[in-house]
This record gives structure tokens, sequence and C-alpha cells, in this order.
């Protein structure tokens, strides 16, 4: 039952290690804003020594690395600050980098920062359950994570249903589909939200990163939903080849939803563990995708390769993707007049 | 710096995964020792709902996965006979699976039992080396890693130096080559009890598992020290036949120790932080290995074929384990002969 959506693993020029630059300039922006957040909304316990952060979907590096120390750095100066005491004498971090048990904890392991100082554990496990013990966590983490879903949302897949899907993501949405992922999503987040509401010490942050979409734009409108729509007409055009089975293409979807911002703050108060300190948006240098197919098909490679290599094999994934690159020259006009979708920063915090 | 000394990784046919059931049988013996001391050494801190263990030294399972198991319900059954309530809504578990960075975690984590009943995490490390935050640790567990040292000691691979030890262990000790191991050994063990005093709560236990020499018997008197006499010979043979080089193999030797009962003790006594409960010698079916050719290579090869291979290339180790297995029946007799070594039961108790 457990999903198995993880990034491509290894250290490879396919690899997410060496192709996840545009969640790392998202980080660059949000280390300010988590210092301030940290100096400002965290309560430090000068009496406990120990000091626990975990990063939710952390994959293999080495982006999870600078978010947790940005996060170090700035307990360090708060403690430094309140103290008057030199952190490194007297908190011992713990950093806590859990994702799916198939995640290539290996790579993370051997590609860990050589002059880290803190005590590492890897945590296997979907994060929509528990996977740390109460009252066990001071600072959590999760950036571009949480618009991958548990499962494809029941019925989407099935040519019965009136929420079935037969278009791979969202340009057809009918009332039926969007009420479907809409449903998944509000059962994981609120999932996702329990957990760490149970895992976190009252008074503990939680920094959430990601993409989503503003209320009032349709996914479909933004480039991320253009080009999944680009990705389905490719894989429709590899079914026609033969490379794919169309039947098995119809009740084929990707199980993620990037929310609109009024469906993630319902269900943050419908958890009613957390205050919202910060929902933003933020912007950064490599805010939206370059508009250049080789950059954007090895991008689909990476974040969506391995799900079609596992559902429809090797070969199928590797057509799909030379034709999403090919044609990716027709899309382009379209892509440069896509309306903006959202890069979210939001703190929470343990009440 | 860090060793590199891990087992096969995997779950074929060749792995440790599979070819463990030496060590499983030790673990089985000591279940029952283990459930004892914990009901009647361990203070249960009725107050507190986590309880954390580690294994040091865990490999790939499923050896470590019983050995945790044996842990966690014993100390149920401690909680539920002192406190009356129900252990399962009371306790949480967390269990710190602890290895070097390069073994195969990816294995361990995807093979976890499914009935498993505690949060898991991996902690890469060396472990003569602090791996936990302070004060953070209930039990410990080593099973059969204490006789791999940090490294080759000092001058046993130097031709110029009194302590060269021209062959592959331990038959040809020198004075300066069994006291420079011995050395080695009262550091690296020394270590490993510095980090465990700092990690485990006091009251702690720790309980180590494995094999070591009785006072007044010799290593190459032993089945163990044949066993790597023969291996010496063989890649000897190999160094002849011309797949390794003759130079290289005379500053060949393994990064082991079995070091006898004295010399535990001594070191465990000049750390100080433990009070030793336990020292025992403890016996099992297949304590001693069978007397068959092709088991006694899948065992060489699986504990030792990982350092060969990274020394001296792959043919040379197939070579020399292929040598190994044809060449045993000639040492059957002296095998049948030898004197027992001992597996041990260390219980210590955190001051």
């Amino acid at each position: 039952m457990a999903p198995t959506y993880t990034m491509a693993g290894g250290k490879g020029p396919n690899s997410y290690s060496q192709h996840s630059t545009y969640q790392r300039a998202l980080l660059e922006v949000a280390k300010e804003k988590i210092s301030e957040a940290i100096s400002t909304k965290l309560e430090i316990n000068s009496a406990s020594n120990r000091f626990n952060i975990a990063d939710f979907g952390c994959s293999t590096g080495p982006n999870t690395f600078l978010a947790v120390q940005n996060i170090i750095d700035a307990v360090g100066q708060k403690y430094r600050k309140e103290t008057q005491k030199n952190p490194d004498d007297n908190i011992e971090f713990q950093v806590l980098f859990n994702d799916h048990s198939n995640n290539d904890f290996n790579t993370l392991f051997q590609t860990l920062p050589p002059t880290k100082e803190y005590f590492v554990a890897g945590v296997p496990g979907s994060f929509f359950g528990r996977v740390l013990p109460r009252d066990s966590l001071h600072v959590g983490h999760c950036s571009y994570s949480l618009h991958w879903l548990s499962q494809v949302p029941k019925g989407i897949a099935d040519r019965n249903s009136p929420a079935w899907n037969k278009d791979i993501h969202c340009t057809g949405f009918s009332d039926e589909v969007a009420e479907a992922y809409l449903d998944q999503f509000k059962i994981d987040m609120g999932s996702f939200l329990k957990g760490r509401g149970e895992e976190l010490v009252s008074g503990g942050l939680l920094f959430l990163l990601g993409s989503c979409v503003p209320d009032g734009v349709k996914m479909s409108e933004t480039m991320k939903g253009m080009l999944l729509d680009h990705l389905g007409n490719c894989l429709n055009d590899v079914a026609k080849e033969g490379l794919i089975n169309q039947e098995e293409l119809d009740s084929f979807n990707f199980p993620i939803y990037p929310a609109h911002v009024a469906e993630f703050k319902s269900v943050i108060e419908d958890n009613g563990c957390f205050t919202i300190e910060a929902f933003e948006k933020i912007s950064h240098a490599n805010e939206e995708f370059p508009l250049d197919p080789e950059f954007l098909a090895t991008s689909n490679k990476v974040t969506f390769g391995g799900v079609i290599e596992s559902r429809f094999g090797k070969e199928a994934m590797e057509r799909t993707n030379e034709l999403y690159e090919k044609k990716c020259p027709e899309i382009l006009p379209e892509l440069a007049n896509a309306k903006s979708g959202m890069q979210f920063f939001i703190m929470l915090r343990r009440n």
C-alpha cells in the first residue's frame, strides 16, 4: 500500500541529485525567511541540549543538506543570542532524513557533507503516516513533496466511474475528476499534518515549501499544467506507435495534485493542531522553467521517468522522452503565455 | 579515514543476508539471556513513553530484526509486569540501525519486517565514534562486529617495521605483531565504549555478542585462525599464478582481531563507564562451522570477499575462493582437532 514515487537515484547526469537546481533556487530564497522565522517564532529550551530536525521527502540530496544546514545555522544564532552560550558546546543536533523506504538512502548517506556537525538518521516510510516518536521533533521541513498524493484518486482510473479521467492530467478536468483529486489531497494532506502534529513538540515549527496554484487560476493555465498535458500527448503518440497499450494508458494518471491556496489553508485549519504563521508566495530567479526543450525534457524525465518506466517499461519511457523534447518547440508559444503558478512558503507553529 | 568493511549487500545467494545463519543461531541462544537481563537489570522509567534501541554494526538484516525484536519483547514484558499497563499503548520504541555509511541500507529498509511495531532510523557512521546524541539510548546491541578493527595496525603492513606481518594473519604472530594488533584493539574497543558511554542513559544496558579467544589459547590453534591461514595460503597461490602482485600481498592483512577474554575485560575496566554484569561463554548447535568445504568457502566469500575484491580485483577474489574450496579437504583433519574458540555474551550496565 505504500506509495512508491521516488526521484531518480544515484549520482549520474539524469539523477535527481544532479537535476534539482530549480528546487535549490527556491531553498536559497527560503533561507532568509526560515532564518527570520526561527529567530522570532521559535522558543529555545535552554535546559535541553538536544535539537531534532527532520526533512520529510528528502530524496537523495544535495538540496536536503542545504535545507537542514540553514535551519541549524538559524537555531544556533538564536541560541547564542538568547543564552550568550556557544551552541557548538551545548546543543547536539540530530537530523532525520525521511523518504519512502525505496528512496536511494545509500546515495544520501554516501554524499553527506563531510563538514556536517550533526548526527544523522535516515527514516524510511511514508510521511502520510507517523515516522517519528511522539514529541520528538523541534523543526520539520518539507520541500516540493506535498503535490504528490499517496495514490491516484479512486475512480480516476476506472472507465466506468463518473470521475474517469481519460486524459493524463489536467486539461480535461471534469467536476467529478477535480473533486476526486481534491478529496484525495484532503485525505493525504490531513494525514501528513496529523503525523507531524504528533511528532512535533508544542511550539515546534513546520516549514512547507513547494508549488501550488493561485486561487482563481486553473492548473491547465499554468506552465506545469501545460507540460503535463504535453507529456500526456507524447504518451498517446507512443501508444499509437504500439509501445504502450492504449487501454492501459487511458487508465493511467499521475498521483499529483498542486492544490489551490484556499484548499491548503482549509486542510490546515481543519487539522487544528497548527497556527499558520506565514503563507506566502515567494519568487526566485529560476521560478519559471527556461523555455528550452532539452532542459524541459530532462526535468520531465527525472521527475516522471521512474513512474512511466515502472508502468510501461524502459523503452516506452525513453521514446516518450524523445518525443517530449522533439515536439516541445510546438508548445513554446503557449508556454510563454502561461499564467503564473505559485511557489509557496508556509510556516506552521505547533499549538 | 572511515573504515569500509561491510558485509556483502543485496539479497542474492552470496549475500550476508542469506548467509548469516551462524550468527543467527547465536542470537537465538542469546535471546533468553537478554530477556532475563532486561527483566532483572533494566530500570524502567514509567514516566517516559519513549524507548530507544540501537544495533551497532547491523549489516543488512535479517539478524538485526530478530535481535531488536527480542529486546523490545523483553522490555514490553518488564513494563507490563512493573506498571500493570499495556506497553503497546504507552511506549513508543525507536530502533536505530547503525553501520558504516557504505552499508547497504537500501536493502535493510526494503526488507524491514512488515509487522514491526517500532519507528525505524538508519544511522550511518563508524561506531568507533559517536553516532547518536548524548543520553539518547536505553539499550544498545552489537553482534559479531567487534573483531573488526578500524584499520590494519600500524607497522603490520610495513616491510621495514619490526611488526611487519608477511603472513596474512595469525600463525606467524611475532611478539611485535601481536602487540600491534592488541594496541589497535585497545584503541578501537576503547573508542567504541567511549561513544556508547556518552550515548547511553545512566542505567542503560549494552549487550555485546561475538567471537573471542579463551585465555591461554592461541588464535592459530582455533578453527577460525586455521581458516584464515588457509585463506592466506590460497592468496599466496593466486599470487604465484600471477593474478595478485606478491609484494602487495606481503603487505596485506585483515583488520580483525578476536581478542582474548582478559584483554576484553581490561579495556572495559579502563573505560570506567560500565559495570560488567555478565561475561559468559555461550554455546549453540552451530557453534563450530561444519567441516564442509562448500559451506566454508561460501562463508569465507561472504565475510572476506569484499575486502579481497576491493584490494585485488574480482577475478583474483573468485580464483582465491575457488582454491579455498578445492584445497579445503587438505586441512579438514587439522580443523577437526582445533581448540575451541569462544562465543561471548557480555552485558554492561552504564554507571
